[in-house]
């Protein structure tokens, strides 16, 4: 079977993952709108291609928050990723630096921070939070994040409680026991109930301000009002998500809500998008609509679970080349050249 | 088989349900577009959700004509509840008065008032009118839903004749023998030809206001014109309805009708709205266009028919737990916080 | 089989009928869009039901040129009907009469005008004119029509050549022998290529006028410039219609030309349409929008299918009750009564 | 079976031709969005027709740069013709002359420009042309061009880089060793890698132009902003072209963009269209659009795999009847007549 496109990683997991990881990965919320508009909303852009202009010299590289990065795509937090590979966090890591792009590691990982550290010394890593009710596991957390490298820090900020997931639900979905989030074990045992802190405010910011000089990227932002109050308390960057599909069915596409948070922030912070990236030209379109780079999810999971790094490596190294192509083709030889005169928000 | 939405009530009740009852209760009027339209209006609205609000302590109790409910969903008037569960109405005012929600009782009940009364003391119950030639017919029925406590009166306004439902033609659907609906006994024999009075105009909402002291509730409005009628009639309450596509086949879905009528009401009396709704978040978008509460007509018969009183608990809860959580992921932590600012009426 | 709704008769048609006869009368043009289009558009049309106005008693009743129909629907120009049923528009004719309606005979009848008028003395009649390159034998038609007491001529405006029918070009469509076109029998003789005339022009309007006294009703108009040519040249009505879709391929559904063709009129003749009409409140939609009258052509076709006059009775009978119900549920008493305020031209 | 319309070629040439030709000729960019789009986007466009018009003699002839065509609808260049017949090129050079009509020949012909101008001497020809790393090669291919009496240079823009068409790499599609790029022969030896030079800019055109006195047309332009450039360089020609889709997917539909550069060029230059052209109706649409022609490019290679030089006749004849009736149902006589009043833009 040639691997050609993402979609046929896509089918691979979907064959051989077990099934209640399969679904796990999957899964929407509700009735799985949103992670499906992810994907269609891109398609309802159309390019506006500019011919005969020298694109014999391609540069794709970026930079986000000052590192630069080989082609704007990252890793997007994803949790258990020994449920795709049995190496789990480890052989992202590896890909990830292998591919010299930013990977951002999850609070739920399978993998404590310092293995992940451990297996690619020296790559570009993001450290993805969620606020605990206890408070003292979370700092502990950032700290170790700061410690070991990470130069960034991700506040996941649409999970106040988990969304639902109707299979995972139907499955009795739980990890297996030989697996664990490692990075959370005592403080897992300390909370009995659903660990995450609901209370959390914007507030928060100025206390995890507190804890650490790492830049802090909010994640989970769909509006032009959230956008706002994100850059009034400080943040240094923005990744427009809404959790794949997997929190509030039924809230705007990713790509669709980008066009509204990059126009209220005016620049004053990078933003970036994840969610229903398969191409890579929905790259480009990313882009051209205002971010600095995009997270991929789901399809790292699938390269994951087709051959562990080397798999992710594929994903990667496919997504690159589609996404020089489609540059070319539209007429930019660099990213630079990017900008919003390259597509048309279409009316169907 | 895990009850985890409320399509599973409905599969399960097209399964187990004898034809003619489910044709019954599903049936849409001629080719049925209104009632699909009823649920795909739902879900072209998209919300616009607000992160990083203390939603740690939820409040999702409201209140309907100053009687509070624990969370703004009912039980539409429907008939012939025995055709779903032998106990019929009787089970339907338990598990209201269980989940402590209102249950609008039918004329066309298959228990008595006296009896679904008696099955579950104290619950908040309103009373669905229909105008008959009899009117005294009528006005016995008002007469003895006052009496028996019930806390509003529902005029159905959408059902001078029956409307075509094509299924219940080819099924010559009619009660079986030992059903029988009971608060009409008498005055069915009176009247040989359909009892139902098509010459009732707005004058007959003076008629009723003469009867009786109960609020008025005019059920089945769907323009801003009649909308602006039943306020200057007196009504209490206004129910955007159309009879679940029961009636006239193509006019609006109701949750698309309801943005007009609550403009046209200005606030000056309460809108509800029924049709279509199946999962919390749809409630989060009614509340968010302006209704104070929505009803439920099928999935109730749905949960009768998996399990009588317990089912229609398991459908309510369902609901609960789901528009719970709606409310948290789109940031609001009580009913008053909910408004327009959360949806966005998309243009697909 | 219960024969609820038109569909079934539809359907009974298709099973029944010789392939290549039903191949013909469901033949569109090319790819079939228009055809489909005709009645996909009345779906996109929502109503705006109108609540508690007296409907007790209905009068469905209209006038065209003068003359009254028991409801607005009458049986469009459609040829050879012998292929439904052995004794052709003769059982049209008297269908149509019983149920006191306008039938407009096509020139392409495998009766002659004489056999239509006597099957049916008394009956409203109109007769559908092509015009010849042989204009001796179409001034021949006129003339016996008007002498056989039809009271209207309609002229087809939109087949200077035959629409491109795929299904008819691979059947090799003709007629059976022993049927035949025998209003031109003679004509056909002397015509050996395509008898009718490509050069026709509004002129020719002016010619038909000088023939005879009757009405001249044209029909396959579309837009408003041809709408105000029309008017200008004196014709007494216009009949929206493609041909069923038969004629050119992706030009307008009819009821969206209606609007159109009724602005442009502005009530200086009647209008009435043709095309998609399948339900009773497809045509409360049309008179909605202006139309004075609709006509339905392949519907009377399968109700000849059926059961020849009586078929044809139950279809316009179901179309009757349905339209009744739909004027009623929509707040209707009486045609007089329709407006466009009936209905909302959706964006879908 | 009967060849009625395309489709029927298209099924014929999907059956009967080895897999891998069938895909090469049928493959889309990505996800074939843009391919299928050129044909969807002509279905939104609806007629506007007119009646009463003196069709009776319909001249449907045109010209293009100054020669005159039997009708607008030339050959799209496209790659490889003995993929599709034993013959290639030579066939198609055959049946362009004989249907009187423009053939643009690939530069990936699988024969020489001087086997194709033999076959069909006195044919209107006009040569594409890549521009190749290797110019010499180029300027060779142009020399002989002109010298073998092709009346039109047809630069290709969109092609920098070959797009992503996915079948085709899980095909290893390749010409089987029997078949040669011949105009290429030596210079593909030169260069190993892709022959073609992405370095190419608009002041190539210059360089074009002092090769040769040929009118040169510029292909592969799909934005105002190019049009604008192509007039400024002083192009003859454009072709309103996405290659059939197989390059940058998600682009506009060609029908689409060629509205917007028809408005930027002013009638300052002629403007051409393909891709999606199926029916004679299609060509109807270009050319009240504005297209003075459109090219067919897969159609021409059914016809040529169903029948060779007479398959490929049968294709444009068929597009030429069609052509002829939708003109004449549309109330245009000749190609004059045709202009924007004959469409709406439909909302759809």
């Amino acid at each position: 079977m040639a691997m050609v496109c993402l979609s046929d990683f896509e089918a691979y997991a979907k064959k051989y993952l077990p099934k209640i990881a399969w679904d796990y990965f999957a899964a929407g919320a509700d009735d799985c709108t949103t992670r499906d508009e992810n994907i269609l909303a891109y398609k309802r852009i159309r390019f506006r291609p500019r011919m005969l202009r020298d694109v014999s010299v391609m540069d794709i590289r970026t930079k986000i928050l000052g590192s630069e990065i080989s082609f704007p795509v990252g890793i997007a937090p994803t949790g258990f990723h020994q449920l795709a590979w049995p190496d789990g966090e480890k052989s992202t890591a590896r890909a990830a630096r292998a591919m010299n792009t930013c990977y951002i590691a999850s609070t739920y990982s399978t993998c404590t921070l310092e293995e992940i550290s451990a297996a690619a010394p020296g790559g570009l890593r993001w450290f993805q939070l969620y606020i605990h009710r206890n408070r003292a596991a979370s700092q502990q957390l950032v700290r170790r994040a700061e410690a070991l490298g990470f130069r960034g820090l991700v506040l996941t900020a649409d999970l106040p409680y988990t969304g639902k997931r109707r299979d995972d639900v139907r499955n009795g979905f739980r990890l297996p026991p030989h697996m664990k989030v490692k990075n959370l074990e005592r403080a897992f045992e300390v909370c009995k109930m659903s660990p995450l802190d609901p209370s959390v405010t914007w507030n928060d910011i100025y206390w995890l301000r507190s804890l650490t000089r790492l830049p802090i990227i909010i994640k989970g932002i769909l509006t032009r009002e959230d956008a706002e109050l994100a850059v009034r308390h400080g943040v240094q960057g923005i990744i427009v998500s809404n959790h794949g599909g997997r929190q509030l069915d039924e809230g705007p596409a990713t790509i669709d809500a980008l066009v509204e948070v990059v126009e209220a922030v005016r620049g004053r912070v990078e933003v970036y998008v994840d969610g229903g990236v398969r191409k890579g030209s929905d790259v480009l379109k990313a882009l051209a609509l205002g971010a600095k780079c995009v997270f991929i999810g789901r399809p790292a999971l699938w390269g994951l679970a087709y051959k562990g790094e080397e798999g992710l490596q594929d994903v990667l190294r496919i997504l690159q080349d589609e996404f020089r192509l489609s540059m070319a083709l539209a007429g930019c030889a660099s990213v630079s050249e990017i900008g919003p005169h390259l597509v048309q928000l279409s009316k169907l």
